[in-house]
């Protein structure tokens, strides 16, 4: 990112970005930035930033794009939320590994009808997630584009080497648990869809979950403490491309609890009012950034004891690892149907 | 990056992106990459990947795109060319920090009418170049889109914190130095755009280094090295505008002698052909991967020590840094110009 010196005044209003280059929108960030901290040695403006790796620890790196009409869509996803959520894909990433946040880039391509107070609140909302959670923007790229537009993030954490949270470690027998309602993204972004760009009054609760995902930093790390949880994913693609992920792929099955699933009490009243079943919907659906993990047996009370101080959200043992490959759902007369779906941006 | 056991056969031909899902592409990749590293502890396939940060050495960060249509033309940019291009500037960025390259994600917007085949040299280019400086492939993120193909790369390097190359540190009386021949990628650009799809056989040398520019990594390393370096950029965006950022943005000005500006035979060729003069393009032209430099006076002895390695790479002295504000060029009669121009993606 080229340093710049160029001085927007506040005095002149400028409301389009093709009137603006690159410096200054460049110099609008760094002012929504404020001072470097101390462990970042070169700070944006120069040809790249230098910063101190954290003392004793791994360094934790993800990568994820939000792209308009493929991830979100403009006509009803305000540009603040588009920032939130391109930087809490990549949160909720290394949320998963057990992994403390620390730095983030931002590359930008922007489309010529991207308004200048649209930029502001791009920004503004990806600076607002990182910021809570401790990361802190030390470069970016921005270009125009033909196309639409594209936000992608990179992020960078650290973890200590003996705290990993992994997809792979899961055993026959480890209980299940799931984060949070999952499920309740896929129908505040149905929610949002069905009525238009009119939508952000009604059903609050799921369309906050699809607009604005909390990163489940504080519990990664709470789970990657414990000692008691054996793998972890981030459900972005769904709970039953999560599941799959963490048995299936390692040679192993797990059955699920259809009661137990922790659909909330809105998404029900949802996808009854569509005339669909929650449950469903909760497995197929992408867009949650809660965590899947999996737990040794007989290990509840320290994992109990470990999340304590995260009361607010539930976690939910929805079921167990089998030594039998395959997914089966099983509900409350005991009959089983597999657990297929789940979620791919190529045939989205 | 989802992990993912799906074997794409290689007795199936499969020739549309279409027809692959992600978790496809991404064992393509796997592939091309091969074993991971001792310090990479969790590597592609995990929700992010887990490395040991180099010892005693700060942590050198940057991230740049490339876009169809805005920083390549498919139509005459081959993909293994894009993919190059995509971590050269990148790497590019490192080297004028004087960074030792060590990872890199690669995050891919892909359109519907990128093939397969694409896909593959697409990675290998980008493969290639890193491999030679020594960056590995840790993490990515692939997705389709409906606008033009974007290639994301965020790139990581270390470096001594006392031989970090920055943009700050010219004085008055330094001596201002170039690597190579700047100018020749846009002459390279000019020749394939004026030829359009069928060029690549004329003018070998300024195509090759608009569509295959070298990072000058090695010569970043031993700039920074040399402890005569006062200060550093890539010209990424143009001769003049590493020349304005180096001395104007830092309150001194330049005074570039027009003789000595490095023109390239071929280039000097084209340009005649043109019509047009290659002193002024070269001021003018983006794409350039070359370093631009200032020196200590009375360093020159030093600086030929330190770079004699180098030796296919000319470094010009092509001027100096002036207590007086402003970048001015100096013709043999001693008429002066001001240099003006330089490179803004936004106004392309």
């Amino acid at each position: 990112m080229p340093s710049e010196r160029v001085d927007l005044g506040d005095a002149a209003p400028v409301t389009s970005l093709t009137r603006l280059d690159e410096s200054a929108l460049i110099d609008r960030l760094r002012r929504a930035l404020g001072p470097s901290p101390d462990w970042l040695v070169v700070d944006i403006g120069d040809d790249a930033a230098v910063y101190e790796p954290a003392r004793n620890r791994l360094e934790v790196i993800t990568t994820d794009a939000v792209i308009d009409a493929v991830h979100v869509d403009r006509r009803f996803v305000p540009a603040a939320a588009i920032g939130h959520r391109a930087v809490a894909v990549n949160l909720s990433d290394l949320a998963a590994m057990g992994a403390t946040p620390r730095l983030l880039t931002l590359s930008l391509a922007l489309p010529d009808d991207f308004a200048l107070d649209d930029f502001d609140a791009l920004v503004a909302g990806a600076l607002a997630v990182a910021g809570r959670h401790g990361a802190r923007l030390v470069g970016g790229n921005l270009t125009r584009t033909p196309g639409p537009l594209v936000v992608d993030v990179t992020a960078i954490g650290h973890v200590h080497r003996r705290r990993i949270l992994r997809r792979t470690g899961a055993r026959a027998g480890d209980s299940i648990y799931v984060s949070g309602c999952p499920g309740d993204a896929r129908a505040g972004l149905q929610a949002l869809t069905d009525a238009g760009l009119i939508a952000r009054d009604g059903w609050p609760l799921v369309t906050a979950q699809y607009l604005r995902p909390e990163p489940r930093i504080a519990l990664g790390r709470a789970l990657a403490s414990s000692g008691v949880v054996t793998s972890a994913i981030d459900l972005s693609d769904g709970l039953a491309d999560g599941l799959r992920r963490l048995t299936d792929a390692q040679g192993l099955g797990c059955l699920i609890e259809a009661e137990r699933l922790p659909v909330s009490d809105e998404a029900t009243r949802w996808w009854k009012k569509r005339g669909t079943l929650a449950a469903r919907e909760m497995l197929d659906g992408g867009d949650d950034y809660e965590l899947l993990f999996t737990v040794r047996p007989k290990a509840v009370r320290r994992l109990a004891a470990e999340t304590k101080r995260l009361s607010d959200l539930p976690l939910t043992r929805i079921g167990s690892v089998t030594r039998d490959r395959g997914c089966w759902l099983i509900d409350a007369a005991g009959a089983r149907t597999p657990i297929a779906g789940g979620f791919d941006h190529f045939s989205r």
